[in-house]
């Protein structure tokens, strides 16, 4: 089955976490890849799931955001990240190891033009029916909607940063 | 920090469960005290919970649906368990223990009127700033919503039960 989380509203990557979660304890095996996010801190999931490898598997491809937040990487190498992580995803969907596969942030990797819709709608075109895929991140495509049995909007209907409130470690990482 | 997640959408108990991963993760503690649902039988989360014991407890404090889907409980049984899982999580918040609190499907108590309104926006009144609470469950009351500093509504925007494909297991449950 093919999942959307998309949206504005916060959740989408720890709602994918938790239905890792959910089928890691139903016995299956989980591989979630990060597009965008990087391996320059340590984030909680990534601490948190260390108990749970090899069931649960968190790889971050990303190299940060693009063109914002001090990042003056050439954009070449962002776009071979996300090559790179859409080729590991590929080879676990190919294993056939995993009842879930979590391609966390792709839709912004698609929004960034880091890598091309065609090759994920391949992957999608030949998913097995009795595994589970999650994309997340805003602004999904249509054509991935279209493609998707679920979707879900995480609409913001309000949000702490409209009052000045910082992230904090635990609640945004 | 007060976190609504609301909504016909999927998502929200995930959603909750992997910010507690994350919290965990970076080394705090998590209680998520679970209302209507009962322990009739284990879910996934339930069962890849308990390998982070104690930092992540889950407490199934329901007695399942109420009034459809077979139930047969008189009405006091429900409203005494809703009452009874609503003491665990003050007492919890009390013991300053948890940087996380989760009442998962309370939302859905309040419009069976299991329980009252004001016992919880009691509880939120006093809520420790660094730490967090989340509350899930469709319909969350305009009261909640108001109290909260973040809401994030999931909205159904497809559903595989639409295509008549039923729930199954480690996707569902």
């Amino acid at each position: 089955m093919i999942l959307v989380f998309t949206g504005n509203g916060k959740g989408k990557t720890t709602a994918a976490i938790g239905q890792g979660i959910r089928v890691v304890g139903q016995g299956g095996k989980v591989l979630m890849v990060q597009f965008i996010k990087a391996e320059n801190w340590a984030t909680g999931e990534e601490k948190a799931l260390k108990v749970l490898e090899p069931n649960f598997t968190l790889i971050k491809g990303g190299k940060g955001f693009v063109g914002i937040m001090g990042d003056n990487l050439p954009r070449e190498v962002h776009e071979k990240a996300a090559r790179d992580a859409l080729q590991i995803a590929k080879k676990a969907i190919a294993s056939g190891d995993y009842s879930l596969v979590v391609l966390d942030e792709i839709n912004v990797a698609f929004s960034m033009k880091l890598i091309g819709l065609k090759d994920v709608l391949e992957i999608l075109g030949s998913f097995p029916e009795d595994s589970d895929i999650i994309l997340t991140g805003r602004g999904a495509p249509l054509e991935i909607i279209k493609k998707a049995d679920l979707v879900t909007e995480f609409k913001e209907i309000k949000h702490p940063y409209d009052k000045g409130i910082q992230g904090k470690r635990g609640r945004e990482y």
